[in-house]
Formats: structure tokens, sequence, C-alpha cells
């Protein structure tokens, strides 16, 4: 492709509204373009590592056994009702009447479409396993679009499918699948670390994350440095740290004017925070809860979420707190009635924990579970941080690092196939509800993320496998005799070697050409110029590497073909396609 | 794929619900599964075919300089304001308030969106030309989806968008597209008849559709039988037949109680039709046009609506009519007053014609035009038909055919840039619109047209380039030691010369087996079986062909390989690639 042809301009400036390395860049480097907020188009430059992407996506879905077929955005809302997901989605899911005043809605994800078609095109066990793929267009009216690429309201995403017959099938499968999204991101050049995963309050036992580690990322990750277990913050399971375990003193009201914070209060009675209970208002469905966590520890709201089994979690106001007869800063699980008290189970690590007195200016010394008071359930409810000991090796300590979730993949269960009638008859004809996994990749996100792992402050290094063309080839001053009939020979033999050759044709000068190289940022740079001719030579330059350096023009095609491949096998160990 | 673990059932019975062949056909062979009115799921054999076709679509507009984009299905309804096709499109524009009350719509076709981008892309003449072109969801809410996929409310449609400086460029590009177009549906083997269409109020001079010829067809062509010009019937130009023209002579009112239609009028009175004056009345963006056109003739509503250039254009109620002033069945525009009156030229071809006389039960005979009435606007709007002359050559004969729309190419002009301020500026440094033209294929549509065109009662008769599977193999009595181990080979060779192979290894009887081949119609069916390797041959049958025969086992990849180039070459005139 010609540069000059090329369709989307580079810009100059920064864009105004970026907010990541990957926005930022993508925008300046033409690949996206936004209409809307959280919507785009892929330009041809963006389109074209993307069309790399799926194309690996497809023939490891294919390899791993995977069906490709096509499911519709458009859905009509009562399929979404009949598994109760209208709800829980929300106001994410779009939904509209149509011309006949029917309620439909933009699907977010397939599941419903998928069992629905197995439900009717599986009888038998000896219709399993089937695993089934596409690669479709998603819709999720997002509270907050950000960052371009990485949350957007319509995206294109790879979503899998898989249905067995029993919990040892389903095992195969997902092994199988998680081997090919390893294979996907190694031969993308982009090193993705799967981590454990909430599962959910509908999840069955196994959830895994993929992440491109980014600092600009969404998600944390606590990784153990002893025995390399790693999961996201929500699932991270750690070690509590002890609390002194005394012998039950007698519960004693003191004054505590004006403290109302933990550090506040646990510095005023000269204690430590873990020997202080913390109240935290939560609004389940709309109802207030009431959390007991120790001092020391926070809150993790997805643990809370599915050990309440609610749709919507959020913080209470403080009209609802009141509205519970509690006093903020001071309210206690001790005599608290008509509200739902949960407790985390590091309530039971320590004793004679200072909580509040549900009294203006008050707290109780010595309170004790379940002496004092008593929860309507107990259950591991904190988050992990950076420093705690894993609970995987018992030793360890979490290092916290930011990623990007670039797939997941996920064991459903029977979830979806009981409530929407996805049975087969058994080899002794028993009539049982197909288990259910699924999987994802989410392909402009990963896109995005790329960039936004492999980029330095004048533009995008792409990794061999996706770059949108291998070999970035500068013509300066083509309208010199010796420079244009040269530059456009190896422009034509660089191709003629299947490799995707993108010619900057311009009548630009050198500044402009280089910097837009940089921003580019295929892998290879080939500069054809009077200097260059002048020693019958070209100069290749490695986008990774500061250096250039001169070859024979005689050799030039050999050598390009060469470095792209370095190229590609430094980001995936081999030779590109 | 085996057919054993290929998802998609065959259906014994016809779907009560299916319209056309290739309704019925599409849901028995497992292509396709609805989900809600005119909204499908692409099964995987289905699907196969679709990304042979798009594959084909994306190569053609490659070669011919397109460069492929992907354009988001959300847009904001403001874009659709700018260019007032939010109210053309009404009910058919699927719109809804996303969370934060901003109209969205679901877009239809993307002409706002390109021509958005191109003005941000677009500077200077050496920008230009740009093809670009995306395979991309549509979404349209049709008042009546039919037929399966041929007409539906999502569907993936390639659409291409031209942008030039001039005329004479929008002309090279046109043509370069409209050669592109033959070449996608040859390679697909299907033979699309490019016929003159209607241009729309809105358009530019040049407007072709491409025809799939078929009985179930939505789209009336008429061709001429002398000089081979075809048109689309709304856009057919015909020789209006004379009428008889004598001196005009005075107009004269005459009862003709109970006459009311042309017919009966004409009897009573004793004179032919085309000396009558028919009356239609239609409403355009609501209000009553009274049309006179010549009794032998009838009203083409896409001319009307282009002389008209409305939105809406519909036949008038009777209340309309009469809230007008006007006496239905007698009806003149004789004296009428407060309605615009449009008339069809032939009005002017003969004279004493008879004429409603605005009175219940009389008529006017000798009412002559300009001498007793005039009109608003005189042109042509009268439809062609079977039969009539051809205007092209003024002497072949209409013969009329069905077809299936499956590509469009159209000349746009400046509608587009001029109301998104798309400009370029030329050589002498003016600003000037750029000259736009678009180029659609239904890429869905064209799966199905393909399948009405190419059936027999018994199945799909898929041309090869587009078949699913290139091979269809049958294995009988599989658990026999000696054809399990033959066909299995078979299956492993066939596909190792690059075949794409389907295999039913199935344990159901040979009749079965036989229909479902039949049915899902690939090229060449190739069976094994006891009785075939008693005399270590398999038998071949081409689908549309009635007769088998019997190949070597030793000779048999070398023959199905033959054999499937036979059949793509019958196709598209050349080996199967």
């Amino acid at each position: 492709m010609r540069l000059s042809q090329l369709f989307g301009k580079t810009l100059r400036q920064d864009p105004a509204e970026a907010e990541t390395a990957s926005h930022r860049l993508m925008l300046r480097a033409g690949l996206i373009h936004p209409i809307a907020a959280g919507v785009y188009s892929m330009l041809p430059l963006g389109l074209r590592s993307y069309r790399k992407i799926e194309r690996v996506i497809r023939e490891e879905m294919d390899a791993a056994g995977g069906q490709e077929l096509s499911m519709p955005a458009l859905q009509p809302i009562e399929l979404w009702q009949q598994t109760g997901r209208h709800g829980a989605f929300g106001q994410t899911l779009f939904t509209f009447q149509d011309r006949k005043e029917r309620l439909l809605c933009l699907a977010p994800t397939h599941e419903e479409v998928v069992t629905t078609l197995v439900s009717l095109n599986v009888q038998s066990y000896r219709d399993l396993p089937q695993l089934l793929y596409q690669i479709q267009t998603k819709f999720r009216d997002e509270q907050r679009p950000r960052a371009g690429l990485i949350r957007v309201r319509e995206f294109a995403m790879k979503d899998a499918y898989s249905f067995d017959v029993d919990a040892d099938a389903l095992d195969a499968t997902y092994r199988r699948v998680f081997q090919a999204y390893k294979n996907i991101f190694a031969r993308c050049g982009l090193p993705a670390v799967p981590v454990e995963a909430d599962s959910g309050a509908i999840g069955g036992k196994d959830s895994q994350e993929f992440m491109l580690l980014a600092e600009s990322g969404e998600d944390e990750i606590l990784r153990c440095s002893g025995c390399g277990y790693a999961a996201n913050v929500e699932r991270a399971a750690f070690v509590k740290p002890p609390a002194p375990n005394d012998a039950e003193r007698p519960l004693e009201k003191v004054a505590t004017p004006g403290k109302k914070t933990i550090e506040e209060v646990a510095a005023f009675l000269g204690v430590k925070p873990e020997q202080t209970l913390k109240a935290v208002f939560h609004a389940a469905d709309g109802k207030v809860v009431f959390v007991v966590i120790r001092g020391d520890l926070e809150v993790n709201e997805v643990k809370l979420r599915n050990a309440l089994k609610c749709a919507d979690l959020r913080l209470a106001t403080d009209e609802e707190v009141r509205g519970a007869g509690l006093v903020a800063g001071y309210a206690s699980p001790i005599g608290v009635k008509g509200v739902r008290v949960v407790g985390d189970d590091s309530i039971a690590l320590g004793a004679n924990f200072v909580a509040g007195a549900n009294l203006d200016g008050h707290h109780y010394k010595n309170a004790n579970y379940p002496r004092d008071f008593t929860v309507a359930l107990l259950t591991d409810i904190a988050k992990a941080r950076a420093g705690d000991t894993c609970a995987r090796c018992g030793k360890g300590a979490f290092e916290s690092m930011r990623g990007i979730e670039v797939g997941h993949v996920f064991k459903l269960g029977t979830i979806f196939s009981e409530k929407l009638g996805a049975s087969f008859l058994d080899k002794d004809g028993q009539k049982k509800p197909i288990i259910m996994g699924c999987y994802g990749i989410g392909v402009g996100r990963l896109l995005a993320a790329a960039v936004e792992q492999n980029h330095d402050e004048k533009g995008i290094m792409w990794p061999a496998p996706i770059a949108p063309y291998h070999v970035h080839m500068v013509g300066l001053q083509l309208d010199n005799p010796q420079v244009g009939p040269a530059a456009e020979k190896l422009y034509v033999d660089l191709q003629a070697t299947g490799l995707d050759v993108l010619f900057d044709d311009r009548a630009e000068s050198p500044g402009v050409k280089f910097n837009d190289a940089d921003l580019l940022g295929m892998p290879l740079r080939v500069t054809v110029s009077p200097r260059t001719l002048k020693t019958q030579s070209v100069e290749l330059k490695r986008r990774s590497e500061a250096q250039a350096r001169n070859v024979p023009l005689a050799e030039a095609v050999a050598a390009v073909r060469q470095a792209v491949d370095e190229a590609s096998r430094a980001a995936t160990g081999r030779p590109a396609a």
C-alpha cells in the first residue's frame, strides 16, 4: 500500500480526549475514529491488524474442534426474561421497541441464543461435545466508556460456548480452549498471563482471565512472589493476618467524642486497626445490608455480591443508613435490629474488638463474636492486597500488577441449559442438562492492549505478527531519477516475497516521514534515498532498535525478509507467516 | 468435517413458515435458524458458504483499489438529521435512547458516517480518489420481513463508497466497481444480470442493479427482445402506444350511471381504454395529489415519487379523496380546485378523451389537454409492461422476468458531501464538493438467491465455488472391516489435496444418507460401501446429474479432484481454487 493513497491521516498533535497511550496512539496513527462515546470506526490500517488477529483466532478455534457460526445482535427480550438476565444487565442492555411494538434488545453476549440453538439441535449424548464460536459484534451501554477501544459500547468479540455430557468432559474441553487461547496470544506476540478470576454468583467452579500487563490496565492482579499463583484482586485467596486473641473481657461502653474513622478511634483508644470492627453499609438490590469486617481489612464487593447472590450492589446512602436506625460513624452490630448483618470471617480471628455503640460519640470495647452479636452470614468477603500472604502456598507475599483483561474462560455448568431446556439423553436413556462452558476474547480490546503494551514515546511498536504491514518503506526524494525507480522496484520485489509493505511515497520531508514511521510502528523500516544509493545500499532499522544499518541494494530483499523473520521470532518464537 | 459432529440437524419435513424454495431449503438443510421475524443465526454449514462469498468479494474489491474499513452500527441520530434521512427512513430506522437519554439509531446504511470520515481525512485533490468498503451488519426494521434471508431485519452487507474529484473520475470508478461486481458474481458461479435501475429522488444519473433471475424474485425486470436492454420495471423506458388523435371536438357531458371503472365506461360509451383518462389519487407526504394518466396505462409509483420529490407516497384513502371535494369514480381534472394535478405525458398523446365530470353518474366526452384542463406537472409517470415497445431501440418488445436484487451500483453525486461538508481543494485551490458513488451487495441475500436459483425438488444444488464443501462423502456400513478403513483413508487423502470434504459417518440408512446428500447439495457425492469395494471402486455422482459412475479406488482421489474441477468450471469457467 502506498501511504499517499492510504485512507486515514496521521495527526501531529495528541488528541485532547485521549486518556491512555493506546487511545492516543490509535487516534494519532489513524487506526480508529470515534463517532459517539465508546463507538468507533476501524480505519484501514487498524482493520489490517484486526484481521490478522481474527485469522489467528479462527485457526486456533478450528484446531480446537470449534465450529464457527454467527448469531444475531437483535434479540427478543423474552429470551432474556427467561434467564433473568434482563434484570442482571440492567441499563447496560440496549432495549427498544420495533415498529410492531415488540421489545427487542441488542445482545451483550450470546448464551441465551446459543443454548436455544443447542436445545433444538442436540438430543443425544452422541451429538456431544459441541464447541461453537463466532466473531461478532456485541453491544453494551457502558456507564463509562473509556480509553479508546478498551471499554466501548459496540465491539467485536470472539465468543465460544461448549456443551458437554459431564464435568469431566467439560474439564477436557476447558483445557483444550485454554490451550487454544495460549496459542492465540503467543502467535499474536502478546504474552497474556492467565490469572484466576471470579466466577460470579452464577458460576461454576473454574474461571480464568488472560491479562496483558500494562500500567493503564483497569484490573489489579495479585501474584505470589513465592509460588507464582496469580489472581484477579477480586478473586485472590489470601491468609488473613492474625490479631490478638486474648480471653474475652466484659463488654464496656466508652465515650469517643468526634472519633468516627477506624484510624481515629484506634488512635484514641490506643489499639491497632486489627483490634477494631468496621461497619460498612451496602444496598443489595435496594435493601440495606450491614457488613462487619475487621478494621484492618477492606470489603471485596465481588465476594460480597456473590455471597448475597444479588444483582445490584452499591454503597448505601447516608439517608438509607439513618433510615435503618443506624448512627453513621458509631453504628454497631450489637443490638442491631431489622437489618441483615453479614460478617467477614476475620471477625472470628481475634477478640475484644472495639466496635460502634450505635450512639453518637460512643463505642464499645471488648466486643466479641458470637458472644455479643450474631450475623446472618459469616464468610470471606475481604479484599486481598499487595503484601498479603498467598493462601495457595501459605508463604509468599502478593505483589500487585495492573493488567488489561483480553480473554476469559469460564465453566458455566447447567445454569443456562436448565433455564432454556437444553438437555440430552445419556447412554442409559436418562434426560440430563447439558454442561456448558463459555470463552471470550475481545478482539478490538486485544488490539488496543497490544498497543498499550508495545509503544514508546514516539509511537506504536507492533509485535510483528499483528503489525498492519511488516515493512515501512520510506522513499526520500522520489523525483530523483535514481531513487524513484529503485524504490518502486524494491516495493514490488518485497511484496513478491509475500511481505506486507507500506510505501511512504508522499512528497514530505524526511522528518515527517521518519516521525510517521515511528508513529505507525511497523517492525522494520527500510529507507531508499540518494544517500543510500550513493553506496548502492538501502537502510534497515528495526522499530525496537535505535541503530540503523545499511545493506547492499542487491541483498536488500533477502535482508529485509530475514529482519522481518527475526522480529517475528522475537515476538513469537517463529518466523513471519 | 464429519457429519456426525456437524452442528445443525437436517429436517425431514418442510417447515410450515417457509415461503420460498431458498427459505424452505436453508431451514431444512440446517444453514440458518430464526430467532425473531427477519432475524437469523447462520449455522456452520451456511456460514462456510457465506465466508467463501465474502472472500471473493474482498479479493475483487481490493483488486479494484478498495480499502476495507469497518464502521459502527450505533450512530447518533444527529448525523441522520443532518442529511434529512432520519425522516426518509421513517420506521425502518431502529431508534432508541441510551442510558444518558441520547437518541441513537442502528445504521441501515453508512453514507453519513463514511462521508464524515472522508470530510476529516481528505483535504486536497491529491487525497482522491478513494474507494472505501466494509462487510458489516445492517439493521432495518422492515415492515414485512420475508422469504428467509431475502428480506431480513439484520443482515451483512458489503457496502462501498467512492470519492472522486469530478464526474469523469466517478465514471471511471463506477466502471471499475461495476467490473468488480461482474467478477464477484461470475467467480461465485452466479450469473447476475445488470439492469438499469431507478436512481431515486436524490440520485445522480446512473444506477444499475444486479439481478439473479428466479421465479420467486421480488423484482420485475423488463428485457427488450430486440436490443437486449434490461431494466427494473420501475425504470424501464418504453414507447407509449399511440391513440386516435383526431381534431378536437366540443366538450360534452354524458350520463354514465353506475359506470365507474375505465373498462365499464369505455364499454358503455363504445371507446377504447386509450381514449379515456384515468384519475388516480395519491397522498404525497400527506397531501392529496390528483394523477391523470391515459386509461390504458398504469401509474409507476417510483417515477411519481421522483417527480414529486416526496419522501412518503401512498394511495389516498376514500376519505382523503372526498375531503378534497372529489367524487370517486367520476373525479375530473376539469375544473378541479385546491388539489395538485399531475399528468402523465400520455394525456397529450391522443385527443377527445372520456374523463370524469366530478358529478355522480356522469363523464365528459372530448376532454382535451390543455384546452380543458391544466396540470402542475406533465411528465412520464407510466409503468412499462411486458409487450411494450422498448424506448432504447424503438423496435423490440419487452419480455417480463422476475429477479432477486443482489447488488446495486449507484452514482450519488454531491448530495451527501454537500450536506456533510466533504470537500477538497482542486489544483487551482478552489474548494469543491467531493463526487460520490455507492455500491452494495447483500451477502446473506446473495446466498439465499444462489439457493433460489440452484435447487431441485430434492434439495440445494450449490454452484461449486460457494458450496460449503466440495465433496459429500457417504460411507455405508462403516462398521464393515473393509469399508471403515477405506472410507477413513479416502477422507484424509481427499482433504490432503485441498478439497473441502463433508463425511457422512453417521449410523444411518443409505436412504437417509442419500436424501441428506441431495438436500445439502454439495457438487459431488462420493460413496464408499461394501458393494463398491467388492470391485475395488467408489461411486461418484454429480449433484446436477442423475447418473452415478464407479471409479477404481486407486484413482478415486484424482477422479474426485477432476470432477470437482469440472463442476467448478461448469459454474465459473475455471477449476476449483
